[in-house]
């Protein structure tokens, strides 16, 4: 395509490009009624380093059709190599950890149409994975009340793609992850556990699951976390690790907990909290892993509040003490492996002037909104997020008396919000990059999420559930959906 | 655990680790008969190049614990930086692109237990992945009949694992990849088409659909492969094609084809088939995008074999003619989105001997096979493949009269085989690396492609069937059946 538009001489012509996704993750018999924005930080690494190579450059030289014919000509690949910068890119986006909607500009790329175009894959790919697995990690973090929740995915991962995923589990409201890689990058403490393996090797060498246990205590006698399910949880982990602990105790040290890795993982806490406390062991934690995911920590949450009274324990103080270790199911985001993220031409400069792009899609919801837009997230005055609203770039809904929120596709449906029910309005883009210079500051993995969490305190209670969310307003200003529907016409005629 | 194995004293001791995966991936309504080895050349180079760095030593030095105990004490660190090395290292792996199935071991790794065990995570993340992506690689090309298939899936992949994907496809049967980089690397062509944007960029700027068809054939006259359905399929994007194809024609170049990327896919292909053919292009091909998977292509293959004849083609003509691009679902495996493949001790030494090792489970189909062990893959007189054997590391099935396949967790389950009914006895298990020296031989994709062409004839059909596929046995030998069963009584009584 960058030869096509360099032959008729438009490459250079200036073009908007939106990256936007079109729906909410879908994970089958639930769905997510937000995203998390994560990725930027990456992108905008990748686009600061990434320069083509002479030996690329003659691999594209090489390519040769069914005919023997070179597909790219010398002047071309000239071209690109000295134009393969981005001296004349502009970059507007949404910052990462902040709640996002679809078919809202997260991402809004300027520059000469050849190149802006050439950067859809890389933005794509850097974007999408980290906003899905940041979203997953989100809802893991919400159903499991906010507990401290551990990454683990790492060997179930797309290859190096765990460590874009740790980083966005991250930012999602994970607190740690036993990726120690990611954890040295970012900053972070990795956290993981010992494996049934080690427990298996004392066995086999002819000692026991005691023999294990105290072997781990004496090495790490303030961090002690005992996986007791090799055996048998009840009747074997469990009493060993509370000799050990007791052993340690002695010795002025107090253990960390259990983990449960198997078998029903709601019953067993219960019991496992019931004989801690007996023990003496109240604080002890519970870290809880096996193929879980949000779902999965509602259904033993639920559990456990039919289970423990039943046992004489308080539900709330058994959920407490809950740790959840998460692997296959937030790494690759579980039920919907990804996000529908695309990147569309949206205008494109011809004589100085801008004309906004349109495609067609026999599905109204799926054209995209074209033009130059900004985005706005209107508050009402209890300071929750009201709606996201796409205006063209000259529109400013602050100090409107009225503020207009369009249907994106349906022509009658609209719904005016006076102003005095409006706390604010919120641009969400900010720029990144402006004519090649770099503006973004990066930031740390903290602040990103202490976005999300703000963010998230905005949100509606019914837009953060886990089963069929409210559905979350993105709309349109008139001015907009009219500049919409003026060009379906023109098109429909052409 | 390395360190807890180290302070124990048995950080050196040698250890036997299996990597299996326990089922085919279920993608929910339908599931895999088989899976196609992959990811070992990916690995070897991982363990040809990893060495720790100083400041990840000093990285983990600095790691504290709750009480601000350092977590790595020196003298582990030093033994860790000085022994971080293979060259006590044994592999023994199944060759890539060989048909696999659950629990037999694919890669048996031997070595001191604390370097053994560090493996773990990488070697998982590099094989599991691979496999799942040739896996669904190798469906979707059987479910296309062996037309050609396109890898498009760069852009929703996980960061820089879809070149692990991208890699895994064209092993498991797909035949190019849009993924540049990764066919560099791989010494293939890499292939792809143009996007919407490029009509729509024409349009934006005042001209039409056919100006752009016309500019991609003037460039690439050879290589004419049209995107017919940013306006209207039938009664734009295909007639404007066919103007382009017919001035091409005029002056000697033959087009390749059309790109269908929404719609009724199937509908539409028996349309444009017979409007191509109507126009004299009987030998244009159509290729097929849009969320297609194996499931998707068996749809569209049996409405075309319905819907052909009604407009008077025959069905064969209009489905030899297609090609799939295939993306996201293939990318990330669409309905299973990770291998369960494991890593578990089999085995360690003590004083010289081998001891087995154990896992116990509730569910017996979870305990691994424990023990140094051979697979065999049994050939009837049809020369296929008939059932997969596990044995201890003494046995050889080759030469006896009866070959004894036993059920891996019921008694009183077992299948005797005259040897008059066996063609061959055939190895799976290949040397990688010995005591550190490598023993792997790099090979070209194509050789990969080579045996799991030849591996998939070897396949009964149902095995290979899309919907409930035959279970292909995996059986153990009589005498690994009982060491299993003496191992999990011991363990019982421990």
């Amino acid at each position: 395509m960058a030869q096509v538009y360099y032959r008729m001489g438009i490459h250079e012509q200036q073009a908007q490009f939106d990256h936007f996704f079109r729906s909410y993750p879908d994970y089958g018999v639930h769905h997510a009624g937000y995203c998390i924005n994560a990725g930027l930080e990456w992108f905008i690494n990748w686009l600061s380093g990434v320069e083509i190579q002479k030996h690329e450059l003659d691999y594209l030289r090489e390519q040769k059709g069914r005919t023997g014919v070179r597909l790219f000509q010398d002047d071309f690949l000239d071209w690109l190599s000295r134009n393969f910068h981005f001296d004349n890119l502009s970059i507007s986006a949404i910052p990462e950890g902040r709640v996002v909607h679809p078919n809202v500009p997260l991402t809004v790329v300027t520059g000469s149409l050849a190149i802006a175009q050439i950067l859809e894959t890389s933005l794509l790919n850097h974007l999408n994975f980290q906003t899905l697995i940041a979203t997953k990690a989100s809802r893991i973090k919400e159903a499991g009340r906010g507990n401290m929740v551990m990454e683990f995915g790492m060997r179930r991962a797309q290859y190096t793609g765990g460590n874009a995923g740790a980083r966005a589990a991250l930012i999602g409201g994970v607190d740690f992850t036993s990726n120690t890689g990611m954890s040295y990058l970012l900053g972070y403490p990795p956290k993981g556990t010992h494996a049934h393996s080690m427990v298996q090797a004392f066995m086999a060498m002819g000692g026991t699951e005691l023999d294990a246990f105290r072997a781990y205590a004496e090495v790490f006698p303030d961090e002690c976390l005992l996986l007791i399910d090799t055996i048998n949880t009840l009747e074997s982990g469990l009493p060993n690790a509370i000799k050990v602990f007791d052993e340690l105790r002695r010795k002025g040290h107090e253990p960390i907990g259990v983990r449960l890795d198997s078998g029903d993982l709601a019953y067993l806490s219960v019991r496992v909290a019931r004989i801690l406390n007996e023990a003496g062991y109240p604080n002890a934690k519970i870290i809880l892993s096996n193929e879980l995911d949000e779902l999965v920590l509602w259904q033993i949450i639920t559990q456990i509040q039919e289970e423990a009274p039943e046992v004489g324990l308080l539900a709330d103080e058994v959920i407490n003490r809950l740790i959840y270790g998460v692997g296959t199911r937030l790494i690759t985001s579980h039920g919907d492996s990804a996000l529908d993220g695309v990147y569309k031409l949206v205008a494109i400069q011809k004589d100085g002037q801008w004309k906004p792009a349109l495609k067609i899609s026999e599905n109204p919801a799926k054209i995209p909104n074209p033009g130059q837009k900004k985005v706005w997230r209107v508050y009402d005055k209890r300071d929750k997020a009201h709606a996201d609203l796409i205006s063209l770039q000259d529109e400013d809904p602050r100090g409107l008396d009225t503020v207009t929120l369009h249907h994106p596709t349906e022509y009658q449906v609209f719904h005016k919000l006076d102003s005095e029910k409006i706390s604010h309005c919120e641009p969400l883009l900010e720029e990144v990059m402006k004519d090649g210079k770099m503006l973004y500051t990066p930031c740390s993995i903290e602040e990103i999420r202490a976005r999300r969490e703000a963010d998230l305190e905005h949100l509606d209670l019914g837009v953060k559930r886990i089963l069929n969310p409210h559905i979350y307003h993105v709309s349109l200003t008139p001015r907009l959906f009219q500049l919409k529907q003026d060009l379906i016409k023109r098109w429909d005629k052409s």
